[in-house]
C-alpha cells in the first residue's frame, strides 16, 4: 500500500532553506561520504556515508511518484525536464495552462488531486512530497502518512520553516526509525491519526 | 572539565512550550515508562523507558549546577525552594535585590556572570542551562559547549521557540549521540567553534 511521505532536509531549528532559498548548509550530507548513490539523472550523483546511502537507496527504490510545489519547480527550472527520482512528478499549481517540460510532469490544481493522481501513478510504491508548503497542506487535509526528516546538525537562525500555521495542532507522530548518518540524522516518523 | 550544556524538550517543529507556556505535550516521555528515576525532591519522580532512564540518570549524576532565567524561575515559584536536579541554581535576572528562597539559589546579573559562577560551583561536573533565552544568550556569547535536545514526536504549530534571533548564524554542531526513548529521541550535540 502506497504511503504519502513528506521528506525534507531540515536544520535543528526547523528551517528547510535559508532566507534566499539557499540549501548549501542543509545538503552537505549528500556529498560528504564514500558511497556513490546514482540517481535517474546524470547531473546528480550523491556520495554519502554508508548509513545514509543505504537509507537513500531504499527510499529511491520505494518511491513511485513525487509531488512538489510550483515554487520549487520554478527555481529548479523543472529539474531540466527530469527529476533525479526518475518517477512521475505532480506539480501543484494554479497555472494549469503551463506547458510541461516532458511527459513525466503533470500539473494539478490542488493537493487532493495531486495526491490522488500520484497514488495512481505510484501503484504500490510511495508518494514523496518534496515541498514544505505542499507537505503542510497534505498534513492539514489528513493526506500525509509519514514525515521523514533528514535532520542536519546546524542552527540556521532564519529562513524557510517546514511546518508553519498548521490547521490542527498538536499533530502527534510515532517514535521515529532513526538512521545515523554523517552530517545528518534520518528520522522517519509516522503520522498518528 | 565542566561543559555548559543547554537541555530542553523540544517538538519536531522547534517549540519548547506552547503559547501559554504549557509543556504537557513535551514532557510525556518523563512519565510513560516503567523505570523509576528519583530526583532530589519528593514531588518529582520520573517513570521512563529504560533508554531514557539510563540517559537521565547519567545526566543527573553529571550535573553540577543549573542556570535558568527569571521567567522559568517565576512560573515554577522557584521550584518551591529546591530544584529537582539538587544542584546550585543560578538565576539570570535584572532584579538582583529579590530574596532567594534558599541557599541553593543565586541571582546573577547577566549570562557571563552566571556561567562563571555556575562553573565554579559545578567543579568538574557540568553546567546545565534550562531556559531557551538564556541558552541562546550563552550561544551568542560563545559560552555553550553542547546542546542536548529531547526531541518529542509532535508538531505543536505554535508556541515558544528554542533558538530565535541568533547573533551569528549558521551555528554548526557535531553529529549527535542518539538515544532512542519512548515518546522522545535524545540528541546530544556538541557546538563547533
Amino acid at each position: 500500500m502506497a504511503k504519502v511521505i513528506a521528506n525534507m532536509s531540515m536544520s535543528l531549528d526547523g528551517f528547510i532553506a535559508d532566507t534566499a532559498d539557499g540549501i548549501d548548509n542543509l545538503f552537505g550530507w549528500m556529498g560528504n561520504g564514500e558511497i556513490e548513490v546514482p540517481t535517474a539523472v546524470e547531473w546528480a550523483t550523491f556520495r554519502m556515508s554508508p548509513a545514509s546511502a543505504a537509507y537513500m537507496k531504499e527510499a529511491l527504490e520505494n518511491a513511485g511518484a513525487l509531488i512538489t510545489g510550483r515554487h520549487l519547480y520554478d527555481i529548479t527550472s523543472g529539474w531540466g525536464g527530469k527529476h533525479p527520482l526518475g518517477v512521475p512528478v505532480f506539480v501543484v499549481t494554479h497555472r494549469l495552462d503551463a506547458e510541461a517540460p516532458s511527459d513525466a510532469f503533470t500539473f494539478a490544481g490542488n493537493v487532493a488531486e495531486a495526491v490522488a493522481e500520484a497514488k495512481k501513478a505510484a501503484g504500490d510504491r510511495n508518494v514523496v512530497v518534496a515541498s514544505a508548503k505542499i507537505a503542510q497542506q497534505c498534513l492539514d487535509a489528513g493526506l500525509l502518512d509519514a514525515i521523514h526528516v533528514d535532520l542536519v546538525p546546524v542552527l540556521l537562525g532564519s529562513g524557510v520553516r517546514w511546518f508553519e500555521n498548521l490547521a490542527k495542532s498538536p499533530v502527534r507522530l510515532g517514535d521515529p526509525v532513526v538512521i545515523e548518518g554523517h552530517g545528518v540524522t534520518h528520522l522517519a516518523y509516522e503520522v498518528q491519526r
